[in-house]
């Protein structure tokens, strides 16, 4: 989206007031964006997530949608009686990971919009109720666990894990919930409200380079890679760099370090991924041999086998090197996501819908982790995806072209035309 | 110094009104203690660096000593007329690194005070100028440069280069001294003060356990081994960590992780010292691979030349390792430390001072930088070292024993006595 990225976005002339999809997207570029790295740092529950969830209510509100909040947080705009039943629900996240792009999350609600916005000019009227939805703290970046909006709906994440989570300030989420308006009281699971949701579709940013790979702008998701996060503690003895023989020493920065390297061979091969992106050093002095280091391991694999196995492979590795070093290593698995299969019936049908001359768009599965997948053991779910010419996301460098976020709303458009409308 | 440790010292009775010693030492022990890590956060220019400064003044007025401040924020307290030359000056430093131990600077510090108390108590009267000092950010724990005070005093570190130096919340060094009292202007070197100065005499807690494999309480200081801080910088791209395949990733953990193994063994086989012990990781998010991994390498040789082979290798390793990789490794040196042999003649006289029976204390070296070393270039300087028994130090862990330090105030007091009062 070049004239709309964000780089442009802070000298580009005023959009077109006819032109809702730039307005929304230029509404929300500067929101959160961090000016010496370019890229997002769009926390839940912080100042910046309140301007974005402040702009999803002055879109609601813009287009008379019935604007809540639900019990967990997330927000929800409606276009016709949400107690009807089988809704259909579009919409995605607007908090960021450290840094990141302005697409992953933030395209799925500016595009839902737009979609509704296209429906209304195509005359259609739905059927049957529709929704634009943004979950909260999709992303994990504060809390350490990802999808708390979507999990705690789905009963996933139940409010005694939600409350024993804090920040790296100590912050708990529940203070940090309240303190944004939300009651502690009532979060937790809500079956009722997804008893009411026929089907959700979430569009968003590819995070590979599959469908670029395959010249085409968008695609439907066939299924999710089961997905962690393990969090290794390395202990060791803090100790003076300059003055403790190297024998003498219990250097945890030793063994993490080895860690980090097993942990890229066992994954290349298995054909698996696997990640140390988040690492905290005690005390973290230059002449001081680190007490703790703490690494995070990020793995994902297409079958949950492969990604046990990997891990373990991980944890044995880190081990033996632990016993070499005098470091002691424990390994706490802070989340998991099991393997999700989309609806086999939605995922052929959209397919079928958005593709041209008989022949369906690209099915393609993700590494990603997203709420569709939480929502898809509740709900029938589907995602779309819109190319990403270097499939650099999580990055200031994210990115996709205009017209191709425009075939991603039409197509969004087409999607609930043929779920709400017919 | 079991009844005196921070761990025995929040619930140990007051100290009797006639053991200036133990009442100094319990006076200091709470400042900066981190409730969680039992360490001490004593960073310059910080509140509890303040309490500490605060501390010194007290002792210097409760003596009747002159105290001041000079132009580059370091503490005096005089005996006698400081204008008179050929001065005897003893002391340490009061900052400690990120959870440091209770040790390293303050007993260097309290044993100056306790020694002039014992020679008072001898009935010695020094017919030459007596000081006590406290050397401003010692560890460098805030800004990054070690011995920023007897730097700035000896003219090694300039005016210009401290400006330079900001912390990790990107105040400026300037600032926080402007901020604690220090006039910005006068920063610099101050050559006068030091043509004062005669003879300085550092007492410190021993860093390694040569003194108690000698069977020793007390020994001097032969030579501080060169050393240096030099800044690994790993340039890699962000991208998320569920979806870039390894053969797309330009990811600078590997290269980091690889360089922190290399160190270490390029260290082993120089018979030198090579430790990271400070990393930081942008953007440090789980599930995202990072953009960039910066990695201070802390290095120290018995020479000069061996130091500079290692850390041509180490940076070898690197470079070779970001080729593979697909990162972009950058090397700063941020500080340098060339070897230190301290003063033959008062090294020689105060070993054999502090020996009996004709044999004299042990003579040792250290890897560990200090203050006296930055001095011996401009005045004639030595040090004592109190037993450590674990050689544990920069840790909670850090400890001597009471009777040690006792003897370390003996001795320092044997020497000042035999230096300023015949």
């Amino acid at each position: 989206m070049t004239a709309a990225g964000p780089a442009a976005g802070t000298t580009a002339p005023p959009p077109p007031s006819g032109d809702p999809f730039l307005r929304m997207w230029r509404e929300l570029l500067p929101i959160g964006r961090h000016a010496g790295s370019g890229g997002y740092r769009r926390y839940a529950w912080t100042g910046a997530d309140a301007d974005c969830r402040a702009w999803f209510r002055d879109q609601a509100t813009a287009r008379g949608l019935a604007y809540e909040t639900d019990r967990n947080g997330n927000q929800w705009a409606w276009l016709g009686d949400p107690s009807a039943g089988d809704a259909v629900v579009t919409g995605s996240h607007l908090d960021s990971v450290p840094d990141g792009g302005a697409f992953d999350g933030p395209l799925g609600v500016v595009a839902a919009f737009a979609a509704l916005d296209e429906l209304r000019s195509r005359g259609r009227t739905p059927i049957r109720p529709l929704a634009v939805v943004n979950f909260g703290d999709e992303e994990g970046a504060r809390f350490g666990v990802a999808c708390v909006g979507s999990r705690l709906t789905a009963g996933v994440l139940t409010p005694e894990q939600a409350a024993a989570l804090r920040d790296a300030d100590g912050v708990t989420l529940t203070r940090a919930m309240a303190d944004a308006g939300c009651d502690p009281e009532a979060i937790g699971a809500d079956p009722e409200r997804l008893a009411r949701v026929g089907a959700f579709v979430e569009l968003h940013v590819e995070q590979g380079r599959a469908l670029d790979l395959a010249g085409a702008p968008v695609g439907v998701a066939s299924a999710i890679w089961p997905h962690g996060r393990w969090r290794f503690d390395f202990h060791g003895e803090a100790n003076h760099a300059g003055t403790t023989r190297l024998d003498d020493r219990h250097d945890p920065m030793l063994t993490y370090a080895n860690t980090v390297l097993a942990a890229r061979k066992k994954a290349r091969l298995a054909g698996a991924l696997a990640t140390f992106g988040k690492v905290a050093v005690e005390p973290n002095g230059v002449n001081a041999i680190p007490s703790l280091v703490r690494g995070w391991l990020d793995s994902r694999a297409a079958d949950e086998e492969t990604l046990a196995a990997v891990v373990t492979e991980i944890e044995r590795a880190a081990a033996e090197r632990g016993t070499r070093d005098g470091v002691r290593v424990s390994v706490t698995r802070e989340s998991f996501t099991p393997v999700v299969e989309f609806d086999h019936a939605l995922r052929d049908r959209l397919a079928a819908r958005l593709g041209t001359d008989g022949r369906p768009v690209p099915v393609l599965p993700t590494g990603a982790g997203h709420d569709a997948g939480i929502l898809s053991a509740a709900v029938p779910t589907a995602m779309l995806f819109v190319r990403n010419p270097t499939g650099v996301s999580h990055s200031p460098a994210e990115h996709a072209a205009e017209d191709d976020c425009r075939a991603g709303v039409t197509a969004l458009a087409d999607v609930l035309e043929g779920l709400a409308c017919q």
